[in-house]
């Protein structure tokens, strides 16, 4: 079956990124072939063609984190799926070097993938599970908020942001979403924060103590890092949580140990791994957030797609950083 | 009733500590007097004596954070204790510079105190409940060890670095000791620690590695801090915790953000307190440590006793920090 896929040869920007055809070869013993109608872009991906990123990519490397689409092909073992089924897959789990999302077709094993929520379109089945599942990890697998709780979402305004304040909202708890970027208050308003935080007018900690009555943050949710971990520990009740899932702000950070110690506040490293090693948890988390998808207590919110073609543009999209919410690629 | 108490009138080094004598107040409401037979001395109380502790004595001042002794008097509206009864405070609770333990009679709510349990002497009475109830809501309530597991105890020659070796030893896991200070390795190994590491050796991450079979440590139960943080982390396993709940190291502490999110650990900033804000669960750990000490399976290990009128050589020999185990004052 012939293929295309955004592959590049070398590391570096955007334009090592070029289309390439070749035979896919046909699924092995429990693997499925989907037809792939959506590939969400994650910054991970922008990293991974750089070179930066955890792991490095076996050029020529294909692209892409997340692959939904339609079952085109299955193989003896498959027992979930059958040809036609809509699905996707559970975020960085393809091998994207091998089984990149930015194809027209992506093979990998039965166990990567999970049903499309009946709301949720082709084009954008490939675009939900990263931000969902990472959101709904820290928020409701390792700790769980709910009514009566603040959470502070860091950088509200990126794909897991908006997902972290739609999840804070479905359960009960009070979204406190902080930005740095003054256009983006009201949007993020608009998203379903009860409060936005301009953190470049330098009262994030006011803000949180009128916000909180004084009372202090359940829960902070934060990609970013670098000095400001300080603020966000003071900013914790006791017995508070700060989630670091992130090093947008990649300089040093000291830990501040009188809050830490004083008031018995967990710092925890995280991703969305500490969910996925889990199939029980996992199995639950997808059908929550699926729930929550069809009966529109959750919804995604889209900010541009792309046609596989142009690729390279979306990657310098999400570089300039002026997106709020998911970019999309539709090979 | 005439009491007599160690005190001070003003902030400074063990001098100026002195034995005053003078009426104690009747119990009021609630409250019980206790003949205070044993008085567990801690780090904190020489802070506290130099203006140094998280709160300030309030001048002319008493010292002494726990009591253990019988009761004397009781006052209307107390229900679990009568005259006769060997009991013990809960650690922390005593406002130290009106309650404070090294005294000739201690008088504190009811709620304070707890049963002493049958093995423990009256000497040993005041000298159990810090240690064994800050190991215990580390290693049992916030986390939970057992068999299979690693802990890491970190300067563990503290009467709750001992108790800790116990409590790992208790539930099966395997308690690795740290000191900086090669005569206290064999003493360790012989009060439970399965392996000890002097750290100043620089072979800590090695010895780790090999005694985890490459795993890493499940838990580190550190009251240092400072830049060996970094190396703790790195000894942790992926999801493993670190606690710290103390800074024998004030050194700045850079939090190194690449194990902390690429294992997804858990720092966490401990006291006590956690355990002591949740009446069950700290009425079910004093359950637990009675039935160890009296089963033998945990056993108090006393480095040296001291008269009330040695307070301040007591202090000194803290100071020192050649001890091995609990310095207690006996009334």
């Amino acid at each position: 079956m012939k293929n295309q896929a955004i592959m590049f040869d070398r590391l570096g920007g955007p334009e090592v990124l070029h289309v390439a055809e070749f035979d896919e070869p046909e699924p092995g013993p429990g693997e499925v072939c989907i037809r792939c109608t959506s590939a969400g872009l994650n910054r991970a991906e922008l990293l991974f063609r750089e070179g930066h990123y955890l792991r490095m990519p076996d050029l020529p490397s294909r692209s892409g984190k997340e692959a939904g689409g339609i079952v085109e092909a299955i193989c003896p073992g498959v027992t979930r799926f059958k040809p036609g089924d809509r699905v996707g897959s559970l975020p960085g789990m393809l091998d994207e070097s091998r089984q990149g999302a930015v194809a027209r077709y992506v093979t990998a094993p039965e166990r990567l993938f999970v049903h499309t929520p009946s709301s949720v379109s082709d084009a954008d089945a490939g675009g939900i599970w990263m931000q969902y599942l990472t959101a709904w990890g820290a928020l409701q697998f390792v700790n769980k908020c709910g009514e009566g709780q603040n959470v502070v979402i860091c950088a509200a305004s990126s794909s897991v942001g908006i997902a972290a304040i739609q999840i804070a909202n479905m359960f009960g708890a009070t979204a406190i979403a902080t930005t740095t970027s003054a256009a983006k208050v009201e949007p993020l308003r608009a998203l379903g924060a009860s409060h936005v935080i301009d953190v470049t007018d330098g009262d994030y900690l006011p803000r949180i103590r009128e916000i909180s009555s004084g009372r202090g943050a359940d829960i902070v949710f934060d990609p970013v890092g670098g000095p400001m971990l300080s603020e966000h520990l003071e900013a914790c009740r006791p017995e508070g949580w700060y989630f670091l899932y992130g090093l947008l702000d990649t300089r040093a950070m000291t830990l501040p140990a009188g809050p830490l110690i004083g008031k018995n506040l967990h710092v925890r490293g995280y991703t969305v791994f500490t969910l996925l090693q889990h199939d029980q948890a996992t199995a639950a988390a997808v059908h929550g957030i699926s729930e929550g998808l069809d009966s529109g207590k959750l919804g995604l919110h889209v900010d541009r797609y792309f046609p596989l073609e142009e690729t390279a543009a979306a990657h310098r999209y999400m570089a300039a950083n002026a997106h709020l919410g998911k970019i999309i690629i539709n090979p």
